[in-house]
């Protein structure tokens, strides 16, 4: 999608270069700036600290890390590189089906060739998922579409977090339906959810801002309220990971979103590529790892003083203690449907549209 | 109630002067700042920024600001400060009981004698705030004393925004009852949401660490993943307004901790002194006026440099457009029980408490 009318993507190579190139998200919106990822611990330190963010984005962030370890391409730096990489971010389980991949791909190649395949392999699943977004983004669009019609004025999506080009290689999840819907002459409005504690709703805003796209920015608070008005037609999120059962673990806050949309007969959908589906994950909230992130995220926050220089300030005293959990479940009786590459799906619905994906040794 | 060990009310005279001390409530927790307030423009700058807040708070302070306008004490007079101070808050209804009395007690006095009167009538009602909420809190404290027996382990209670003692004159409702409980010795913990956009949770985790009652600050978003996994037994907040049904208007972001209660069975329990009550209060949305308030709340936020300076930052682009609903509403029917100076109702109950009060003109 577009930078000042400039199109983008949010991670790339430069030609047949070792080494790729990411935008710093913890920067944005405030400042654009790319940045050149040239080691495996770079790319750690990257996703670690969310200059990648986005479950899509860090799958493929973590098979260029891969990439990188390959240049001693042994049994043993393939698992070294694949246990590192796996520990960075425990929920998003994008990250783990795409280690997986690179692991599987690389594992019966003779060690010297994997340098180069583990770069090829890389740029193919970037590929793929600029495609697998597109198509997300279709199939949500025909909901947008019918929705519009249905009512037969511009619609109004509430999205949470960022789910939007920059948390994939392109096109996002949520944010590729309303982007598609948008190129189709949908008239459709976004209310955009701030998402503390990081605030990826600025992210959200700025995406729509270059790209086009109405939207009004709400503190997370706000939403069950224009839910409760009538001004919300569709809540409409990514994930982080979703189980077989249509259980969807995305950003913190989404849960309480699913409940205002319940109540007020508001459609509540995830989109999501295959890769974020977890066909082992059972058992709702006691079968996953909820990141416990720093208190830090929400004691400081950065933005441009008066002056125009980015700072940081601190909102809460230090003595106070702070939980920070990084996700939250919204279990499946509360979502409407799912919305995949291959189409949208009701939540006990999800794996008729994956045939011959089912869980590990079953 | 206390601030570095030292005992304070939110707003008190120094004996008979025709001024008032507030605490500067725009700069805590950063920083504790007693202000002066000698006239009415004063009392209204000072209410709509904020300055003063908390339903209770700003009903006493409206009180002061009448006297102020009484060293005229005409009927004119009187009727213009009462229409510009209702002016400053539409949505919290203690302002509009307060100039209702105040306009009551004065109508019928000689003019030469309001001025005076005005200032022990305020006096009055601040007096009677302290004695309210203690009633408030005692009958708070049952609930989480048989709470406590319940469960036999220390209860955990969220509580969004500050219902606390600087909302108030002296000692709060929400945390009145948690102050009261926390004194007989019932172990308790408290989870404290941030409240975006003004983040009044640091406020309460303010109040909360000077008086040595354990809590655990969080983000808006977090609290209903709390209480999804078992962690919250009471959700018990403040209110800016309730209807004669039940319903309760309370700081944005309520509704939804309400829905996250309900869907864990969580009780959910307003406090509240009867001057919240608005008896002509019918028809939930459609009946009251929410508070839209600026879009640089949302925006801008304040906090400390690591210079250890106060500064304001630019959280959010000037180009994305921003709506900032002050409040949002609880229907009756999310509302397990209202804790009031009288004692505790269920919402359908609330009328019983407060035999002969009725909606006007019926």
């Amino acid at each position: 999608m577009n930078v000042h009318g400039k199109p983008y993507r949010s991670i790339w190579r430069d030609g047949d270069a070792h080494s790729v190139q990411i935008i710093d998200q913890t920067l944005l919106p405030d400042a654009f700036e790319v940045r050149t990822l040239s080691s495996m611990d770079q790319v750690i330190e990257a996703i670690r600290s969310m200059r990648v963010r986005g479950a899509p984005l860090i799958g493929i962030t973590a098979a260029y890390g891969v990439a990188f370890a390959m240049e001693e391409g042994s049994n043993e730096a393939l698992a070294a590189a694949c246990t590192r990489l796996q520990a960075t971010r425990p929920t998003a389980v994008n990250l783990a089906w795409a280690l997986e991949r690179m692991r599987t791909r690389l594992a019966d190649v003779d060690p010297l060739d994997r340098d180069a395949l583990a770069w090829r392999e890389a740029d193919a699943m970037a590929e793929e998922d600029i495609a697998t977004n597109a198509a997300i983004g279709r199939h949500g669009a025909v909901l947008l579409k019918s929705l519009h019609q249905q009512f037969g004025r511009p619609i109004n999506i509430l999205t949470h977090c960022n789910a939007g080009w920059i948390a994939t290689v392109d096109w996002g999840t949520a944010l590729s339906a309303i982007y598609h819907a948008h190129t189709d002459g949908v008239p459709l409005h976004v209310w955009v959810e701030e998402t503390r504690p990081r605030n990826q709703g600025a992210l959200t805003a700025w995406e729509l801002r270059e790209n086009g796209v109405p939207h009004t920015y709400i503190v997370d608070n706000a939403g069950g309220h224009m839910m409760q008005q009538g001004k919300v037609d569709l809540v409409l999120v990514g994930a982080d990971r979703v189980s077989a059962q249509g259980d969807v673990a995305n950003k913190i806050g989404t849960y309480q979103k699913a409940l205002a949309a319940r109540d007020n007969d508001i459609p509540f959908y995830a989109a999501l590529p295959a890769s974020t589906i977890d066909w082992d994950w059972q058992d709702g909230l006691a079968g996953i790892e909820i990141e416990e992130r720093s208190g830090d995220e929400v004691r400081l926050l950065r933005g441009r003083g008066h002056d125009g220089i980015s700072r940081e300030i601190q909102i809460l005293d230090k003595m106070s203690p702070v939980a920070n959990p990084g996700f939250d479940l919204t279990p499946a009786r509360l979502v409407t449907g799912i919305v995949t590459e291959r189409g949208t799906a009701m939540p006990d619905r999800l794996a008729h549209l994956f045939p011959g994906s089912s869980p590990k040794g079953k």
